[in-house]
């Protein structure tokens, strides 16, 4: 089971759902379970994936791994399977480093990072568990690194999108592909 | 200052932006700042409110009550000023209660609910905090009161969305109109 | 029911207690229910209005708001429902401020405060949750607001008193009078 | 020191609070510095001793050693030192039993105590730390072993008490006398 | 580097602790850094694998793939990377299952285990973590799963050990051999 | 009982652990429990042993007082009753103070140490509760009362040893002899 809840068929989707698991699936050689059980609701899948895109695709200081690991360390505090073992694959291949996603899932603070990385995954975990405790210390903390204002917004914004995606992860028991556990290990 | 980061002006904004906010305005007398501040990136503004919609307007068992109740409760365990203010002025008026936001915000297991309500809010705030630790057994002690697996997502996905909601909040200072506090007061 | 305990009749209450309860309502326009259910062991009572006096009632340089605030945001972080919606009540008028006690209550260190009160509140709100977690340094933030040892006994000694009377209101179930929700709020 | 605060010359005392030392130590054979310290302020003092007395010597189916050991494992949890030591040597003496306080201050669940008394201190611990948390189960667990509500509220408000003594004692950072640690090991 | 400490040439090793070393070479194909890096002091080698073997090599029910989910999951919760990549990949190849490591070291509740296999974790966590509140419940909670008195002391018995492990990974930091991440994953 | 498990009757024990409780016994005049209660596995005895002189008898800048804070401490915020009171004991002793066990165990950071001592026990009782938190800032503030890293190596593999006691003193409910509570009081 990759869900608690139906997996519709593919044939029985909206065209606008099937299309954009046809790209993905062209692209990653299969259809990520995130698509397919999300699908479930139309409507939030829907929302689901533009605000993901909305985080992850804007232009932005963070590189594509960098977004990625602040999915994976978030995650990982959240004890998210699904988004440990799918985006700790993309990451890996993004960052062009086989080691990387364990070492950022367990953790960030001793992967091999460099201090400007450590500096935004601190603010993303804290943001992510107790997004009440961050303080104008936690900004102070990131400037030397040449984080500006929006740039801390890309950085939270993106913490704030996999608080949802992990609590719907583990709401619906989501299991990520079998694909993902190896890829980019070299 | 209602926001962290810069507020567009009214005039500026895409007209999606501006037809949303104007319905919005007309509906409640005034623009909630979540609009106005959200609206500094309009994507994630998109996003944002299609997300909303999907899991606040769906036809589902809970009530409209109830739906802000949750946002309610989760958002008190999240400390996020925002949500508390502004949908705890929007419960008491779906509730028709004057009472009942400040006592599902401070401390819902003691305010003046059915256990059925009790229970849903249970379940709520744990997968808010501690996403990781929802088990089976809580999925069991909704079930006595009539919540279905679909029901389960829907109150899965409002706690979902809104630690979501709670995050931007809290990253980017929102602050809550000063007309919410008031509202529904009786 | 206001209290899970028999509450006394007036009648049958001992004079000292009467007078007290007179008094009050004279004051306010009605009886606060802290009385009327604590009056169930008269020598609890006594003891807990001499000491409510004690910190609440002596000479300090913590104004009657700033007095409030510590209770409201202390009994914000213990979420007592009784003492939130009473003492915010009290708060609002005493500052004048419609806002101020729902900030103060949900997060302290966003609300519309000096950096004194702030200081303030983080020193009270620590004391109460994690006692054994004071140190020097809790300390030293203080000082340079100006604040004395006498000073800081003031804000610790109102924050004990209250973590008394939090920990009474959760084991009574003691429940506020509905007056205290919509005073002050302008 | 045993104290932060100035402590007051004997000579200076208001006459009541000298008195309340006096028996004190023609009981003990020493004053304790409980007394010594808080007569820095009268009037706290006066309400200290007033709610002190009101729940640890009123009439109650807990014995005077069960409201001792009330006292030391609720003052453990909260690493309070005075309490700890000054309580635990009382409760020595009046459990007649030299080993039964490091054993309530360090772990109750594993102390030489009837099941009836664990129950009694696990229902104080969990509202000396985490009150917002007592519920109807925890109370529930109380009544098998023949604790009405009126003993419940024995229960909670000698935790209660010590709430308040506990963050008294860090806050001043009350010293136990030595005598404390030696009385009752037999 | 793989360690904060100094790390001893092999050949100024003691007899015994190069003998270890070649064994495991011979193995494994490598010398996991674990034995590398505690050469450092010999004496504390010594006893700890002479801990480890009693531990992990003694006779038990648990098979030598649980006592790996064992290790996996306790160290998942102490963050500890070392443990979670080199003993991952243990498990994956004594489980023969290339998704298991991942799954216990993110989610032990949600991997793909027996009911007593998540039983069995249930309890290693909470001592891992929570030692004080073990209680006969969650004793209790493991005897419908056949597991004895005996088994019970073997499953604490690897998660005390690796409380130590782990710990001194933190303190020295630790650094898996590379080879680890990818061993096992088919 | 002073274990869940059975106690092997000496005359059964092999000679090594035999001649290591006489070699105690003569020492201490008894036989301390954890010697007796570990020997129902003897190679996890043996390793037990060797760890533990392998931490605590290594020559080192840690005075044996000082090695038996860490101890004491951690065992204290681990709430192990067994290694408070037995190493309280022998902490006493080395310090030649009958008030350092209890203040050390409830709250190490008002004890009568010195402010070496003091940062000593804050680094190992963050080490003993939440490894992971650990980070380079806790080193740095060893390093101003002479702290090498070799010396932080021995605060932490007591720290380390004795998370592994701790737990199997919970596991087993290991229970001091009688003589420890008041030995070294004076």
């Amino acid at each position: 089971m990759i869900s608690r809840y139906p997996v519709p068929e593919f044939a029985t989707l909206p065209d606008d759902i099937k299309a954009r698991m046809l790209a993905v699936q062209e692209k990653a050689g299969f259809i990520p379970n995130v698509f397919v059980t999300l699908a479930h609701r139309p409507d939030e899948f829907r929302a689901f994936f533009a605000y993901h895109d909305a985080v992850m695709l804007r232009d932005s200081v963070l590189t594509k791994a960098e977004r990625e690991m602040i999915v994976v360390a978030t995650s990982g505090v959240n004890h998210c399977l699904y988004c440990v073992v799918a985006h700790g694959a993309i990451l890996r291949i993004y960052a062009k480093n086989p080691l990387i996603a364990d070492q950022v899932a367990v953790d960030p603070q001793k992967a091999d990072l460099t201090p400007r990385q450590k500096a935004m995954l601190a603010f993303a975990v804290k943001l992510a568990r107790t997004p009440e405790a961050v303080s104008e210390a936690d900004r102070d903390a990131l400037r030397p690194h040449g984080f500006s204002e929006e740039d801390i917004w890309d950085i939270g914004a993106i913490t704030a999108f996999f608080a949802l995606s992990n609590r719907m992860a583990h709401l619906i028991e989501m299991r990520p592909n079998d694909e993902f556990y190896r890829m980019g290990r070299g």
